[in-house]
């Protein structure tokens, strides 16, 4: 075995280096099936090294069924042990892709103010149910939840939403996307239709469009999903809206459309998914019900923290009626057991200690703030040439600039990136000139400034 | 309008009582198309609140679409607001399934020791993590998981493993389960096929068949799975082991059928999916090696960090041969966008610090004098009656003992909660008096009581 030594500049321990050395040398042939190695005290004072190294890699070698023997008698290499061949090493590949050009200021929409995050107080409220929980929150956790956030959820639904549902109803998710795809996967499927806002985020559609089925387009006006068009099609099991401020176009559906939608969720016997996403911050105007409010029986409640605190916590939850209740935690269990439970406790604090409510109240105006900057930032530009749309709510705005380029797809320009509508459309329906300003996340020079970059007049 | 009522007892804001109860009357039609709404003075001075109430009451039913009118012109009930019915709220009707009996002592399997998670520290490394990082880590973050995680996952996996894995391959998952569910989605659906252990955990197995396709199982015996069982076609492109510690029956695989495995992925072309559930806790004999190592163009190896640290954290990973990364990345991205990553931030300290490998450490030398007391507990009981598997490995072990009942299920018995390897088993193969017996969650008194308790001589 002279070709096996020990390499003391590298930071593998010998025991390792001599069971890997040997195992190759198996592996490859080199070492025969019924071949004797060498004794482990012959083998260390070669090497240099203690005998107790050649011994454990023997051990090892041996507790894998590399070498066979006892003590005294020897060591064999054992039957069966040959591979064809050892692997390359995979090697380095990717591009970091979330490295990001900080120069450009970017319009992205649905990102709230990740600096504002109450880092402090969360932390706090995480200490609190780390420290002080019982012994069980360390083990497996219930597929729909933690209670004392079910029932947090509940209260604030009530509350800040005017939503009364049973916490029994209501299940935890890894963020809507995961509310979102669950109900797909009940759904839908082949031989089942779904009825979508177009345009509508086009990361959603697809998510839905993995489960399956068909998927029809319905078109959105200045009120929202129009109704009128839904479609006559009895495989319709899924109507997916964003009621409180479509996305992207920003519209706020009307209590009679509203009501179509559940004439016709009950005709064809589907469900209607309310995705409301960011209605929190509404900065106009009385606060708008949830559809879910009209018939809690046909409408599946999504909600999420995303906008609220950070994406990055993944904690959204759905509100559903009874009959799929059951269906959904399975399809929940199935997917990851269940939602990570330490921040569910501390979210349950935070709540229950009127955090999050304060910390809306504080967002809601510093949004409103920056929405209205840049607003007046855009007016200013254009000199008035440009329509705005969904000022009311949330963290984006749509506005309609006859001097701004189309694009197809979200482009930099002059060290702006901007959001096209006509990204999120399905089909050959034209939004030429319309975009979305998202602003959450952008500071008041940012926001001035980016506006400052725009192309146009 | 006299059947409008403001309840004084109740926490509802007067507002909300006001707009609730007109809206509800134009649901139900009590309110017609057309109908004046008294003025605000008017309405406000009936129901004694103050005029504010009405008008913001109003201005909700306004903004919703429910009613329209200009100031001075009145205020009108709206067309198309009426709704058949208006469902009931739904009834709080499902008993809390986490509601356990504290007086059972329960050998379920799999549960690591709550009481020592490692709160203080934990929390100290989360307090770092979100208190210091950058304004970033509260945005969306990458489907794959946090770098820094995925960093400091290669470096354990290298120091503790032997496995040397770009960081680039590994994805982090909730859990092993959505690793799991994630690999069947990619690897399984119609007109192709699994083969798996049998017995092998119940619950994953469900997970897998959730995906469609055909499921092979394939017998195990004292040293894992049967190689020469293997089955014959060629649909086959997942099979799924636990080579380190069967998961029931114990058995370490043996490298002659490592090699076998191997062989037979690649010529089906074929993954094997090892889950390597336990192997960190090994008590007798060397380290055994991931059948990662062999072939890391064939080998999806599932970690987690649910033994080691607590399974209420969901965070797994998976470390993935080349080609299959991309698409592992997309569907981990339509399941949940990324797993939530103030806790992975979390854990990349923990590790780098290096608590993890010192917590695996003391819980080792915990486990083994848990499993020691159990081993010397059953072994009294039956008189050595008794034939123990899978002792070197993990947080349960396997027994034959005779003189237990034989059972298909979990069964409760005088105050011992007992799990038959039966319950796992698939088909007809009889795995009669064969049971499990966890003890990762148990004290050292549960451990003797429980065995004290169990029925039998």
């Amino acid at each position: 075995m002279d070709w096996l030594s020990i390499n003391r500049e590298r930071s593998v321990p010998y025991i390792r280096q001599v069971y890997v050395g040997i195992r190759e040398a198996i592996h490859s042939g080199k070492l025969k099936p019924g071949e004797k190695l060498p004794s482990t005290r012959e083998l260390a004072e070669r090497l240099g090294v203690s005998r107790n190294v050649v011994m454990e890699a023997y051990d090892m070698l041996f507790a894998e069924g590399y070498v066979s023997g006892k003590k005294g008698k020897g060591t064999f290499v054992a039957e069966g042990a040959q591979l064809d061949r050892l692997p390359d090493m995979p090697k380095s590949r990717r591009k970091d892709a979330s490295v990001v050009d900080e120069s450009v200021i970017d319009f992205r929409t649905g990102m709230p103010d990740g600096g504002c995050f109450p880092r402090g107080l969360w932390v706090q409220c995480y200490k609190k149910a780390v420290l002080n929980g019982p012994t069980r929150q360390f083990h497996y956790q219930p597929a729909a939840g933690s209670a004392a956030l079910r029932e947090a959820l509940a209260g604030y639904l009530r509350r800040a939403r005017g939503i009364v549902c049973d916490p029994d109803c209501i299940v935890v998710t890894n963020g809507a996307a995961q509310a979102l795809a669950i109900s797909a996967k009940l759904l839908l499927g082949p031989g089942r239709a779904a009825a979508i806002e177009n345009p509508s985020t086009r990361e959603i559609r697809s998510i839905f469009a993995s489960y399956g089925g068909h998927i029809h387009s319905v078109p959105v006006d200045r009120g929202g999903i129009v109704t009128s068009a839904l479609p006559d099609d009895p495989r319709v099991r899924m109507i997916y809206v964003t009621p409180s401020h479509q996305f992207p176009t920003g519209g706020v559906l009307p209590i009679q459309r509203r009501i179509e939608l559940l004439h016709y969720a009950r005709s064809v016997d589907a469900y209607i998914v309310e995705d409301d996403y960011d209605s929190e911050f509404r900065y106009e105007g009385p606060p708008v019900s949830a559809l879910y409010e009209l018939d809690p029986d046909r409408v599946i409640y999504v909600g999420t923290l995303s906008k609220m605190l950070s994406p990055s916590l993944r904690i959204g939850y759905a509100v559903l009626p009874e009959p799929l209740v059951e269906n959904f935690i399975m399809e929940k269990w199935i997917s990851d057991i269940h939602t990570h439970s330490l921040e569910q406790e501390a979210l349950a604090v935070f709540i229950d200690e009127g955090h999050l409510e304060r910390h809306v109240r504080k967002m809601r105006h510093r949004y409103r703030k920056k929405q209205q900057l840049l607003v007046k930032s855009l007016a200013e530009k254009f000199n008035g040439n440009i329509e705005l749309f969904g000022t009311s709510t949330g963290l984006h705005i749509s506005v309609h600039a006859p001097h701004l380029p189309a694009s197809p797809e979200p482009v930099n320009v002059g060290g702006v990136r901007l959001y096209p509508v006509q990204y999120h459309v399905f089909g050959d329906e034209r939004r030429k000139h319309e975009w979305m300003f998202g602003f959450g996340h952008l500071s008041e020079q940012e926001i001035v400034e980016g506006v400052r970059r725009l192309p146009g007049v």
